[in-house]
C-alpha cells in the first residue's frame, strides 16, 4: 500500500477563461481545468472557493474524488453555487478532507490554433 | 476560517515580454502577468523589485492585494518607478507583509497564433 | 560526487493525450511525456501506476533509468500491462527505489499548429 | 537587505530542442532557456552538467551570474566543453556556490506558429 501523496490545501492564483473558442465543442472549448488525483484509500471531499478582484469570494463548490481515482474538472462546468464567469481573473482555493494532488491546466483556443499551459497548484 | 496559505517572498527568474503582438488589444497583447492570491484576512502590501542582466535592479514597485481577493497584474502596466522594458530579460522578486500565493503567466502573440505558459513563482 | 537530487515518489494528476495529431510522425505526434533524471550512482527502478476517472488503476508499468542518465518516455508508448488510452483523463504515480527528478511535458498537435506545456511532477 | 532566496542545486529533466525553427533568427529560434536569478550580494558561479539517455554526462559548463542580476541563457548557445545537441533528450543539473532561483523556458517554432512552455526547475 502506498502512503498517500499530496496535501489537503491547494491554491491556484492564475485562473482566467477566454470568451472565445475555435474548433469543435466541447473538445476545443477554451477552458481552465482542475486535475485532482486521489491516490489514497478514502474518498476525498473537496470544498472549492473562487476569489475575484473586486467582489467577495464565491463558494463552497463541493466536489468528490473517489479513492484511487483522478478527476479532471472544467471550471467552465462549475455552476453550483454560481457559474464561474468568463473573461474574468479569478483564483481557486481547494480544501480537502484527505490528501490529494492538484494540477491546473488551460486550453486556450481564442485564436486560430490552440495554446496550452499547465502547472502544479500550490500546496498549503 | 482557513489558515492563510502562501509565502511572503516569491521569485520569478524568467520574465520576458515580446515587442510584437497580434490580435486585438488589450485582450491579445503579448504580456507577462503576475497573479497574486491573498486568501487571508489582512490586506497585503507587496514590494516588487525587477532585476536585469546588465544594470541595477529597479524598484520597489508597490502593489496592494486586498484581503480575500486576487489580482492579475500585467508587468507591461507597471510604470512607477519605471516601465518594465519590452524584449528584455528580467526577473521579479516579490516581498509581501502577509502570506500570498503567486503564479506567473505569459501570453505571447508575437507570431500568428497565441502561445501561453504558466508556472508558480518560487516561494522563499 | 554530487548528493543525489530528487524524490522516490512523484505524482502527475493532469494526464490527457488528444486523439488527433498533425505534422510528421513521430516527431509531431500529440503526446504526454515523462522526463526522468537519475543523477545518482545507482540504477533506478520505477513502478508507474495509471489512475482513471471511472475504473481501477492500471499497473505497475516497470521502467528503469540507468545511473547518470535521463529518460524521456512517451505515455503513448507504454503498453505493458496495457496501452494508456487516448482522449481519456488520467493521472500517473511514480515510485522509484532511488531518488529521481520527474518533469511532465505535453505536445499537442491536434490543431493546425503545435502547443506545448510543461511542469514538474509533484514530489511525495 | 533581503535574505537571499533560492537553492544551490537545481535539476531540469525535460530538456529537448527541436531541429526546426520558423520566423526570424535569433528572436524566434527554437530553444530551451535557463533563467537564473541571483538576488543575493555575492556573484554566483554555476557548474552545469548535461545528462543524456545513452552516454556519459557532459560538463561542467561554467556560468557566472553577478550579484543582483538575472541571466537568461540559451542551451543552444552552450558550447564549452561541447555544444548541446538538437533533437536529443537531455537533462540539466545546476550546482551553484550561492543560492539562486532557476526557471526553465522553451520556445518551439518548429511548426507554423510559436509554442511556449515554462516551469521552475526542481530545487535540491
Amino acid at each position: 500500500m502506498l502512503k498517500t501523496i499530496g496535501s489537503k490545501v491547494w491554491a491556484i492564483p492564475g485562473g482566467h477563461m477566454p470568451l472565445l473558442s475555435s474548433g469543435a465543442e466541447p473538445r476545443d472549448t477554451s477552458r481552465d481545468e482542475l486535475c485532482v488525483l486521489n491516490a489514497g484509500h478514502f474518498d476525498a471531499h473537496l470544498q472549492l472557493t473562487i476569489y475575484f478582484e473586486d467582489r467577495e469570494p464565491v463558494g463552497p463548490y463541493s466536489l468528490q474524488v473517489t479513492a484511487q481515482r483522478v478527476r479532471h474538472i472544467r471550471f467552465n462546468d462549475l455552476i453550483d453555487p454560481q457559474a464561474v464567469p468568463l473573461d474574468t481573473p479569478y483564483a481557486a482555493l481547494i480544501v480537502a478532507d484527505h490528501p490529494v494532488v492538484v494540477q491546473f491546466t488551460r486550453r486556450d483556443t481564442s485564436q486560430s490554433a490552440n495554446a496550452i499551459a499547465t502547472t502544479l497548484a500550490f500546496p498549503g
